[in-house]
C-alpha cells in the first residue's frame, strides 16, 4: 500500500510549481503546492523561541483552518533575520497568493536551511513576478490551474524540499469514500517530508505536508492530525536538537467525497508513520533505523519520556552503531529519568528484538547472535517498565537512528 | 597554586593502599584511602533509578557524616547485578573496614566500569584477607597506619580510578588555619576525579573525592561542599548520559586546625572547578574544552538550563569540533528551551570568545578570525539572555567539550 519513493501523484485538485531560483546552488529550492478549490487545513509548528518569520507568519495564517497553498523555500531557513526577514517572508507570501489566486492568509509559508542569512530577495522577487505573469496570461483557468502549476509529482516536491536529506520522502494511503449519490469511491492521502538533522520536533517535524482529497469536518481533521503527528513526527529524534522551522500541515480539499473518521485516521497514521521511519532511517550519518518501544508504563507520557531517553542516549546510539549488545547503557538511560521514581530496577525487562537481555543473563553464543541482530538495518529495543502490569497499559514507540562518525563529519564539515 | 598531574601528596593523616587485583586487566583497579583519625564528611550521589549496590550502600553509610575511608573498585561498576551484587558490595565494605580499623558504616564504597557484570569475588576476597593479615601483623600502629597503607600519592590514586580517562585528574589548594594556641598554619585541600563518558552528573560526577586536613563544623562543610559541587561537577556534561555510579565526597580530618568558612569555600571551589575543567577537556574523543556562560537570566536555574542546552547540542558541539562559526546553532539551542517564554530572541546577544556574532552581523574577515578562535583548545560561548538586564543578574557557567568522530569510535568499539 505504501511504496516510498516510487512515482507518486498528488491527490486530485492539487497542483504544484517546482523550480530552482538559486537560493544557494543549482538544485531545486522552491515549490508551491496549491489546491484548485478551497480546503480545510490544520498546521502545527515548532515551539522554538527562535522560530523564524516563516513560522510566525504561518502560525497566524493557519488559525482559520482554510489554507489553500503551501510554499517551501529550501537551503535558507530565514531564521534570526530580524525585521528584514519578516518583511521578506510577507513579500513572499503576497507573491505566492497572487500566483495561486488565493488570499495571503490562505498561504502557508515554510523555509528550511541555514540560519541567520537573509533570502536572496532579488531572485525571489523576479521569480514571483514571472509566476504572476504566467497566471495573468493564462485566462482559461484559475491561477492555480495555470501553466505555471504544471506538476502533480509528489516525489519532485519532496526533492525540492531537501537540504541534507539523501533522498526524497513520500508516502501514500487510500481509503473508501461515500459520495452524496450513495456510490462508493476512493480518497488518497499523500504525504511528503524532509529533515534528517536538527531533529527533535517539539510540535512537528522539520517540514511535513499531507494532501488529501478526502472530505471531513475541520474538528475531525484537527483531532486526527494532531494525534497522528504526536505518535509519528513528535516521536522522532535524530539528535535532540529542535529546529527553528518545524512545520507539519494537512490540506484536505474534499474532492473525493466524505470519509469515515477512523478509516481516515488509520490511513493518515500509515502515511505519517511511514514518513517518520524514512526520516529516521535517513538521519544524518545513520546506518540503522532504531525503534524503542516502552510498555507497562504509568501513562503514555512516562512511556514516551523513557523511550526518548533511550533513543537519545549517545551511548545507546553508538552501541547500536558498533553492534555491541551493551544493554547496561539501556539500563543507564532508563535510570536517568530520575523524576520517575515509580520505576523499580528489579521489575524492568530489557529486550533486543525478541531476546531478553535483562534481568536474565545472556550466554556467549547468544551474544554473538545479538551482534548479528544489532548489525542489521533495523533494530528494536523494547522495555517493560513494570510500573503497570496490565497488558493494555500505556506504551509508546519512538523512532531514531544510530550515532556514527558520519553524523560528526557531516556536521563538523558543514560550512556556514 | 593548582598544578594538575604534578606529584601531589594527600593531606596529613590520610594514607592509601593501591593495587591491581585483576578486576579486568593488569592495570591498577583497587584503592582504599583512609584517615588515621575520625573525619567529618559529606557525600552526594547519582539520582539514577539504576543506581548500583555501591551507591545504595554508601548513601546509607554517608548519612552520619563521619566517613573515615573510601574504597574504589574500577573497571567494573557492579550495577544491575541484583541481590548477589549487593551482597558482594557488603562483603567488600566489611573487609575494607577490618583493614582500616573503622566501622563498616564509616566506609564509602564506590565502583566504576562496565554495567551488568558481577565482581570477580574470589580475587577481591583473597586480596582483602591479605590486607587484614598485614593489619593484624602490624601491631605498632592502627590498621590504617599499617604497611598496607604505604602511599600518600594522590596521582597514583587518581590513576587507579581511571576507566576510559586518558590521564589522572587531581587538584590542590591551600588556605590558612588558626590553631587553638593562636598560631597560624596551613590546611590543604586535595581532590581527585575520574569520568570522561556517560557524564551528565545529576547530583555529582562519576567519582570525585576531596580530602582535607582543615577543620570546620559539619554543617559548614556540607553547605560549602554542596554549593561547590553544584557549580562544578553538576555543571559538567560530556554526553548527556548520567552514570549509575556518580559519587562525590569530601573527608575532612581537621588535623591542620580550624579554617574560615569563606576561605575554605574559595579553596574548595578552586579544586572542584579545576577537576571539572580537566574532566571536560578529557571528555571522550574531545579536542576542545568548551565553556558556555549565560548571563542576564531570570534566575540561576534558567541560566544553567539554557547553558546546558547549548553545551549539550550535538550540532553546537560538532560545529566547535569543525571550527565552524555557525552561531545559528547556538540560537537554535537557546530556542529549544521552549518553556522559558520570557526569552525574547530580539534581546539575546551571542558571542564567541569576546566577539559578538548575533544580532550584529559579521564580516568575512572576522569569520576567518573566529575559525582560528574555534580551532583553539579552549572555546567560550557566552550569551546575554536579556531577561534581566541587571549587571549582577543570574549567570551560570557550564563545562563540556566538542563532539568528535573519536567519541563515536570509542563508544561504538567499546566491547562489553
Amino acid at each position: 500500500m505504501i511504496s516510498p519513493n516510487q512515482p507518486l501523484n498528488l491527490p486530485q485538485g492539487f497542483r504544484a510549481h517546482i523550480a530552482n531560483i538559486g537560493i544557494k546552488d543549482a538544485t531545486e529550492d522552491f515549490a508551491v503546492i496549491a489546491s484548485q478549490v478551497p480546503c480545510r487545513s490544520v498546521a502545527m509548528f515548532t515551539r522554538s523561541l527562535f522560530a523564524g518569520p516563516s513560522v510566525l507568519l504561518s502560525r497566524r495564517n493557519a488559525e482559520a483552518n482554510n489554507l489553500q497553498a503551501v510554499v517551501v523555500v529550501s537551503k535558507n531557513a530565514n531564521v534570526a533575520t530580524g525585521a528584514e526577514g519578516l518583511a521578506n517572508a510577507e513579500e513572499l507570501c503576497r507573491g505566492v497568493a497572487l500566483a495561486v489566486g488565493c488570499a495571503e492568509s490562505e498561504v502557508l509559508v515554510t523555509s528550511t536551511g541555514v540560519i541567520g542569512r537573509q533570502y536572496p530577495m532579488d531572485r525571489i522577487r523576479s521569480h514571483l513576478s514571472h509566476l504572476e505573469q504566467v497566471a495573468l496570461d493564462d485566462r482559461t483557468a484559475s491561477p492555480a490551474s495555470s501553466r505555471a502549476f504544471d506538476s502533480t509529482d509528489a516525489v519532485a516536491i519532496a526533492s525540492a524540499m531537501m537540504t541534507t536529506d539523501t533522498h526524497p520522502k513520500t508516502a501514500c494511503a487510500t481509503l473508501p469514500t461515500r459520495r452524496s449519490d450513495g456510490t462508493v469511491g476512493m480518497a488518497t492521502v499523500v504525504g511528503m517530508a524532509k529533515g534528517v538533522g536538527m531533529i527533535e520536533p517539539d510540535m512537528a517535524t522539520m517540514l511535513s505536508f499531507v494532501f488529501t482529497d478526502a472530505e471531513l469536518p475541520t474538528e475531525a481533521l484537527e483531532r486526527v492530525f494532531r494525534n497522528s503527528v504526536e505518535r509519528s513526527f513528535n516521536s522522532l529524534s535524530v539528535d535532540t536538537d529542535t529546529s527553528t522551522s518545524d512545520t507539519a500541515a494537512i490540506l484536505a480539499n474534499g474532492l473525493a467525497g466524505s470519509v469515515n473518521e477512523s478509516e481516515f485516521a488509520a490511513a493518515l497514521s500509515k502515511v505519517c508513520t511511514e514518513l517518520t521511519r524514512q526520516l529516521a532511517r535517513d538521519g544524518e550519518g545513520a546506518t540503522t533505523l532504531l525503534l524503542v518501544q516502552v510498555q507497562q508504563a504509568r501513562d503514555e507520557s512516562q512511556a514516551k519520556r523513557v523511550a526518548k531517553s533511550i533513543l537519545n542516549s549517545p551511548l545507546v546510539k553508538t552501541a547500536v552503531h558498533g553492534a555491541d549488545p551493551n544493554w547496561g547503557r539501556v539500563a543507564m538511560a532508563i535510570g536517568k529519568c530520575s523524576e520517575d521514581t515509580d520505576i523499580d530496577q528489579t521489575k524492568v525487562v530489557i529486550r533486543f528484538g525478541e531476546s531478553e537481555v535483562y534481568p536474565r543473563s545472556v550466554g556467549d553464543a547468544e551474544l554473538t547472535e545479538m551482534e548479528h541482530y544489532l548489525a542489521g538495518d533495523e533494530v528494536v529495543i523494547s522495555v517493560d517498565l513494570g510500573v503497570n502490569l496490565d497488558v493494555d497499559a500505556a506504551s509508546w514507540t519512538v523512532y531514531g537512528c544510530d550515532l556514527s562518525d558520519g553524523y560528526v563529519r557531516i556536521n563538523a564539515d558543514y560550512t556556514t
